[in-house]
């Protein structure tokens, strides 16, 4: 998007498109990126919001099913996730130019999470996602924006085809 | 996006862009958009997908969210609508490449909706969202993808800065 | 709990209590059970209801869960299941002395459940369940109360000490 | 249930029969009644149970539903509150003989409830509840059962029939 002298390579794919495209397609940026936690931020501009001049609930939910699957990925030691369900409350709204803050962690924490079974050799996991209107200047958290849960499974062999899916993440991740 | 020769004006922006900036981000195109059913379609790319190259499940997510608020919107006639929770279960993966239809209905079909009342004055609306691979040479729907769930309230007087929200869809809408 | 005269055994369990004990302690019925179908009906009675004399949510939530646990049961071939999450919307409430009538089936209709895979080898159901309030004269649907989805898992072994749980349930199904 | 000598007269009604009679009619037993906290306890009993003597998840759902209910009935200032939406996640089993404890607390911890509009009038709750396996013999935390999300809509006028059902909870509350 930002002009380029001729002479130059294209830029490299930031974290952001490499591990979750759709969140980049819509502005969003990852910061954090460890297996207890995963962060971002989005600058609210005219691609996220509904006609009201809203955040979209869907990129809400977006946001959130994104960043627990990135987490529990690094928390099944890079072994196939899938998410299976998402539940979110849509609590404050934000508006087009609003700043916010983005946090999943997995609920049951300070578990081994592959302790977290669902009966024999079965793992799932569950993350909390919330996103908050923060001060951009300061980032401050001003009010909260939504909260929800995604249950993943997380025993799945990585298919042939999606071996480097690991790898990029391990490129970014602080493990 | 595509390159226009210089003499020609801009395209209009699309109905989807008009409706639903996120989606149209992604790629998705609305079909019909009524007060009992709002449809579309998306071409999995690789905007859409996750590292291991299937469907995000957040697209999935907001594509639900999108098509329920549209057509709770229209069913509430044309007051402002909040979605207030999602609730979306993944059950087959789409790939890329792969061509998604999407519709959406009032899951309490056959009532007027305004009866949908939680108590006395207030008014809410669920409505479900579907998604499902199917054969784009012919439309034929090959298996479903997810299916979920949308809670809004629709009770809420539209702010004057938003007046024309209403205006835009019913533009769009087939009442 | 009824009065019973000395010389006569006591009544042997009743359907509902032999699977589904909580519902049975509520006063809920069941009646058909299918693998793709299982109903039931409740008495709204004292039990069931909360201060302000409506059927509580938190029993339609049990017996949605309920039904979809034994017909998910059945629908797995009597291997063992196990339910992982439960979305339920609370439409239009239902009041002391009404009756209700309950359905659940699965979300895939058609579809072999055993096909509902979450990559490999990992089996998943999701079934819905619908109350209504019914006339009980002639049994018509006068409203819908509550709508829910039910997510299980559905291989896992059965336990030794819990080897009678499925032969209980074949005894009163029909399949 | 109990035997009573025939010149006592019988037992006055519990706080949980009188608060949540279908939790007391599972043997669960209310504790703690506040506007930021509702917590009790739970004996799994046969009663509780589903086929393969683990604790049945429709139980689960409605504790957490009817924790969340007498909570948001206090912080909404005894106004009439309506559960519209219930998100559980079942996390580990507990079995026949297990002891449960169990928690609910508003999400926006430290705002005001009534702050929590979506829109204009339009007062909303959402309430989180966790339940617990603990030592009885010390209350100690031994693992999480499962984690819940209650949505509720509370600025509803209090019905004339139901006046009663706030001076009951007042009377067990502590404020």
């Amino acid at each position: 998007m930002a002009s380029q002298s001729q002479s130059q390579p294209p830029a490299p794919p930031s974290k952001t498109s490499a591990l979750a495209a759709p969140l980049s397609a819509l502005g969003f940026e990852l910061e954090e990126i460890t297996p207890k936690k995963v962060s971002g931020r989005l600058h609210v501009t005219e691609n996220c919001v509904q006609p009201f001049k809203v955040l979209h609930g869907g990129v809400s939910a977006l946001i959130s099913e994104a960043l627990a699957s990135i987490g529990a990925h690094m928390a099944s030691g890079f072994r196939r996730v899938a998410g299976i369900h998402l539940s979110i409350n849509h609590l404050k709204r934000a508006e087009l130019g609003d700043h916010i803050f983005a946090e999943a962690s997995p609920v049951n924490v300070g578990k081994t999470i592959q302790d977290c079974s669902w009966g024999l050799a079965i793992f799932g996991q569950v993350w909390e996602a919330t996103l908050w209107k923060i001060d951009p200047s300061n980032s401050n958290i001003k009010t909260i924006v939504s909260s929800s849960r995604v249950t993943l499974l997380s025993n799945m062999p990585v298919p042939e085809h999606a071996k480097d899916a690991g790898e990029m993440l391990k490129k970014y991740a602080k493990l």
